[in-house]
C-alpha cells in the first residue's frame, strides 16, 4: 500500500492521522521539491516515528519511482508531501502508476495554501476564481495575467502561486511576482494589474512568523516580506466584511479597500 | 489570545501544531455546526489534552460570543472549528470582534474540503472555478447553477458544497443535490447539468470509508453513498491525466470521460 500524507504548510502541519499512518509504515519517503515547508525538521519526524525518512528528488518520483512502488507492493509505504497531497500533478501520476501496478493507495489530507492564504487574508474562499502560477522570467507566460483578467471581470479573487525551483534553491518572492505582473500589464495593457491595484501578499502561511499585507501593488513591491514561501492574492469585488478583514488583519489603508 | 484551530475533515484531522496549541490553552471551545467531521470524538480530545472542551452552537458564536472573548482577554483560548479555519464567514466575524476588543488572534490550518475533494477525484485544483453551495429546496437559489454555467463556459471544474443544518441534524446528500441541479436545469435550460452531465460525488472526504464516484448524473442519482458529508464536483475540460484518474480512482466509465 502507498499512503500519500500531507505535511501541511509548516513543520508541524501533519495531522494526527497522518502521524499514525507514518508510524505504521514499513518504509517512509518524502519529497520536498514541490513546495517549501518552513520549519520542517525531517530528523524530528524520524525521532517521532523511530524510523528513517528517505527524502527523494524530482527525478526519482518522475523518472524512476520503482524503488517506492516495489516497496509498496510488499509492504506499507508512507510518502510525505508538502501541503495537501495531489495538488502537484506529479503525485497524481505516481498514484496512477501505483494503481496500475495493483498497489492500493490512500490519501491523508492536510492544509493547503489556497484555503490558508484566503483565510489569513480574511477573504471568502468561495469567491476565488481559478488560480495560476507566476513562472520565473526565463520561462515567461501570460497565463497568470489572463487568469487574473478573467477573474476580475467576474469580481472574483485570484490566488497567484509563485514559481519554485527547489533543486536550485530558488523560490520567487512576492516582490518579484509583482514586478513580473506589472511587466505583463505594460505589455498587455488591460488594466488588470497596475501599480494602483489592490494586492495581498501572504508570506509563510501557517508559520508563527506569517506576514499578511494588503496595499496597492506600488506600495507592496518594495516591502521586505522575509523568507519564502510567498503567495500573491489579487482581490476582486470585496464584501464589507472582507474589506474590514483586509484593514484589520492585513493593514490595508482605508482608501485602498474603500 | 484567541487561536482558531482547524479540525480538518475527520476525527484525527487536527495538526500536531494544533494539538500543541490546544494543550497550552487555558480554555477550549469547539463549534461543530458549520461542517460535519466524521469520527470526531470530543471526549477523546478532552482525554488527549486533559481539559474539558465546551461545544458551542451557532447562537453563542453569532449572538453572544462574549464568554469566549472575555476568556480570550485574560488567557489563551483555543477555538476548534471543522475543516480549515475562516472558511465559514461566521469565524471571520468572530475574529474581527476579537481584534476590535484588542485580543490577539492566530490561525492553525488544517485540511479543507476544496483541496481534499479535488485530490481524491484526481482533478487539478488550479482548474477549479469558483465554488458554490446547493441550498435546501425550502430556500431555493439559482446561484449554484449559474456558477456552474460560468465555470463550464471556461472549461473549469466546479465544486458544489451541500447545505447543512446541523441543529436539525440535516445534511444534504449528493443524491438530493443532483435532483435539485436537474430541477434547475429543466427550469433554466442552459444544458449545464443534464442527466448526461459527468459529475463526481465525494462522500466523507478524508475518512477511511470515503467514496469517490464519477459517472453521468443519471447514473449517480440513485447510488447509495452512505452517510454525509457529501460534495458534488462537475468537471470542466479534462486533461488526459484527469480523465485517467477519474477512471481509475472514481470508476468513471471510459465512454463518459472520453
Amino acid at each position: 500500500m502507498l499512503v500519500f500524507i500531507g505535511l501541511g504548510l509548516q513543520g508541524e502541519g501533519i495531522s494526527l492521522r497522518g502521524l499514525h499512518e507514518v508510524q505504521e509504515a514499513d518504509a517512509v519517503y518524502a519529497e520536498l521539491y514541490t513546495s517549501l515547508v518552513p520549519g520542517l525538521d525531517v530528523k524530528k519526524i524520524e525521532r517521532q516515528i523511530g524510523r528513517p525518512v528517505k527524502v527523494v528528488g524530482r527525478e526519482v518520483i518522475e523518472q524512476r519511482p520503482d524503488e517506492i512502488l516495489d516497496a509498496a507492493k510488499s509492504g506499507k509505504v508512507a510518502f510525505l508531501v508538502p501541503g495537501d497531497p495531489m495538488v502537484a500533478t506529479t503525485h497524481v501520476d505516481l498514484r496512477l502508476r501505483a494503481a496500475k501496478a495493483g498497489i492500493e493507495t490512500k490519501l491523508v489530507h492536510a492544509a493547503s495554501i489556497a484555503s490558508a492564504a484566503a483565510g489569513l487574508a480574511g477573504l471568502q474562499s468561495y469567491k476565488f476564481g481559478r488560480s495560476a502560477t507566476v513562472p520565473f522570467p526565463d520561462n515567461p507566460s501570460q497565463t497568470p495575467y489572463q487568469v487574473l483578467a478573467e477573474n476580475r471581470e467576474r469580481g472574483l479573487h485570484t490566488l497567484l502561486l509563485l514559481d519554485l525551483r527547489a533543486e536550485k534553491n530558488r523560490a520567487m518572492t512576492a516582490n518579484e511576482a509583482i514586478e513580473i505582473m506589472l511587466g505583463l500589464e505594460s505589455k498587455l495593457q488591460k488594466k488588470v494589474f497596475t501599480p494602483d491595484t489592490l494586492a495581498v501578499v501572504v508570506a509563510r502561511a501557517g508559520s508563527a512568523d506569517a506576514i499578511v499585507r494588503a496595499n496597492k501593488a506600488s506600495n507592496l513591491r518594495g516591502f521586505n516580506f522575509g523568507p519564502p514561501p510567498h503567495v500573491l492574492i489579487v482581490p476582486g469585488k470585496l464584501h464589507f466584511m472582507e474589506a474590514e478583514a483586509l484593514k484589520v488583519f492585513a493593514g490595508a489603508p482605508a482608501d485602498v479597500v474603500g
